[in-house]
């Protein structure tokens, strides 16, 4: 059976939930804790699974396997259906280019290992962290919301749902947690309203996993 | 024909570089100014292209094309050779880890715009902001040199190059730029090596595009 390491919080391992359950695929969850112990990702057993410590990681046997993208590439290459990926090639283009402008545009400056760098090497309080992370989303954002009001429906990608939607939305679960004001970008709310209605991105969410902590679970 | 919205010191308008010199395709440079003008990059004209206002940007007819692996993509299903995403699913998979590794894991956090905000907004100087790039390259150089250990030959794949040679060549000429310790990664600069031996590769390089400033610039 395929593991998946991940943690609750972590928006990157939310993408990998999702297309787990949009294609139904079975797995087991095995949690790392980002915080805890002074990191799980951090120690030596984990670090032989992804010497990169982050989560996702997918094991598949002996294969290994880091980054959300390739792991998604990596289900789509298996499971075939739903498809995450467009075929033709300029759908499938514009596809990767919203997944990149969260995968590589803004998540990696807003995420937990730059943050803690910026309050123990640069002695930044809790208020300068969160404005660092609303300032990035927010420019990220902005940028995105214009490039989707090109491309999209009911989803990043017109009526299809598509790996595009597997990064907005997580996403915004970050902008929300960071106060980002969602009534500037219509289109990204939209989008992320659509796609929770769905259930495989109801059982993705941070708030039902099996390492989410009690006082955050709700069902 | 092809534009290519370029700047001549961008890693990631490198790779895509070096991509269209491998596959022979003709292409009309555009340099966009990161730095002069308050950054070409953040004029209405360009944001129009490129609402993210970033380098590269890649303009086929009325398609505008942002992201590095969605123009490599785009420019892989237009141009099938030489391919530069394997097939065979493992593969494909490692290909666009070590791609991410780079694209998602160092490059964003030492990208200029991070650089300019530490600068400006968070008064840092410019030692600190040559340790705090150098911080993250070395960072994720370790864990990129052990995920290659497992997979490189002469290339990062075995012997066959691919879209992964297109991040950690450019990545390196960054780690370069800040002083980075190349010989602690002996696998990455062997690939490094082993790539700028290929005319693609030097056609790509940072000191001889059209807009690389004269005193930078050699043959």
């Amino acid at each position: 059976m395929l593991k998946l390491y991940s943690y609750f919080r972590s928006s990157a391992s939310y993408r990998v939930r999702i297309a787990l359950y949009l294609k139904n695929i079975h797995f087991e969850y095995v949690p790392v804790h980002l915080v805890n112990r002074g990191g799980e990702q951090r120690l030596t057993e984990f670090l032989q699974k992804n010497p990169m410590g982050q989560v996702p990681t997918l094991e598949d046997g002996d294969l290994k396997l880091s980054q959300s993208m390739a792991i998604l590439r990596y289900l789509d290459d298996l499971y075939p259906s739903p498809a995450l990926f467009p075929i033709e090639p300029r759908m499938a283009a514009k596809c990767i280019e919203i997944c990149e402008i969260v995968n590589s545009g803004i998540h990696p400056i807003q995420n937990l290992s730059v943050l803690q760098k910026l309050t123990k090497d640069l002695g930044m309080n809790q208020n300068g962290v969160s404005q660092w992370a609303k300032y990035w989303i927010n420019k990220g954002f902005t940028g995105l919301e214009q490039t989707l009001q090109q491309t999209a429906g009911q989803f990043c990608l017109g009526g299809e749902l598509s790996a595009a939607d597997l990064f907005v939305v997580p996403q915004v679960y970050n902008a929300r947690r960071f106060k980002v004001d969602m009534t500037q970008f219509a289109t990204i709310s939209r989008i992320e309203q659509n796609c929770l209605q769905l259930e495989a991105f109801q059982k993705a969410e941070p708030h039902t996993q099996p390492d989410t902590p009690k006082e955050l679970f709700y069902k």
